[in-house]
């Protein structure tokens, strides 16, 4: 519908995720239009970014030094690691600051679907981490959905070999949340779940 | 919360108009981890788009040339011009296949609110190309919301006092929209039924 280049730039934005033809067309003028929007900024980051990006040797979690921040930081307790799929998932829990133990980031879930099993994940590195005998529990922190589930299942089956503690994050209601708009599932696992006060 | 480079490049995408901050961040994540995209081939883009696309020294529409390819098309009726505010706009009504004249884009709306006047827009340009009695019909096709309305009142005021047709697009667009989002259909009918104002 555009000249040559203004169309491939709103096609290669519609390529992203989440991002729909509209919001392409949007964007790309936005990027043409707006004289406060520095283009180069964006451009020069993008070629540099799968250069510059690594994933930390320790945890898999995205970092630009061999090691990731949270691996190199001593005041993070290592008897602690919490098992994620994803480094997003990383950055969700740091923000809470609930969580003052190490990572362990698995890079997806078991997905028979996805042709997705445990050889395709970071469970070797896993074992390796807990073989000295320093950390002394594992908190299983994958998706509470179908995949996640399937992973903690088999990573707690794995791990109950070792003398290890292995916790997976409580399934409830949300804070914040409506009760009324709570589906099933969750309800159920709320009513499960439930503590004496 | 994320190292350096991933961050920035969050913050980057989070500039863009309808990305929020976890979109930005997924997409930032896609583009680091999915081996199917080509980030070079984005940042290539981004790195010329400016200094390729220029404005079509006719119309205002965007293009790779001095003329846009509108303008440039000789089987397009030269005595009707129909005014938009934006590009984006023209490539909205070129999909209807509706309309066979030519195009002005304003290059936006008359907002008092926004500071934006008529010497803002390229109103002296239309004026121009009204001049040597070529034209013989400008249809007024901006927005049906506040701005759109008052440019469309403000030009028609303007034309009244050459011999041309004046007329706007017939409601039938949904009032307080956009035209950009506008179904082509809804759209075919507004031109079907545009009245001399």
């Amino acid at each position: 519908m555009y000249d040559g280049i203004v169309q491939d730039l709103i096609d290669e934005f519609g390529r992203l995720p989440g991002i729909g033809p509209k919001s392409a067309q949007r964007i790309a003028f936005h990027i043409l239009q707006s004289p406060s929007f520095d283009v180069s900024r964006l451009s020069t980051l993008l070629g540099e970014i799968r250069d510059k990006v690594k994933f930390c040797e320790i945890c898999g979690n995205v970092s630009e030094q061999d090691r990731c921040s949270i691996c190199r930081d001593p005041r993070r307790n290592a008897t602690l690691i919490c098992v994620v799929e994803d480094a997003k998932d990383v950055a969700a829990i740091e923000r809470t600051r609930e969580f003052r133990g190490l990572y362990h980031v698995l890079g997806g879930a078991i997905s028979p679907i996805a042709g997705i099993g445990p050889d395709d994940l970071r469970v070797t590195q896993l074992m390796q981490r807990l073989a000295d005998g320093t950390v002394q529990e594992v908190i299983l922190a994958t998706n509470p959905n179908l995949e996640g589930e399937a992973t903690a299942t088999y990573l707690s089956r794995l791990l109950h070999t070792l003398e290890i503690r292995v916790t997976r994050l409580a399934s409830g209601l949300p804070v914040g949340g409506d009760l009324e708009y709570a589906d099933e599932v969750t309800l159920g696992r709320a009513f499960e779940g439930r503590r004496t006060l």
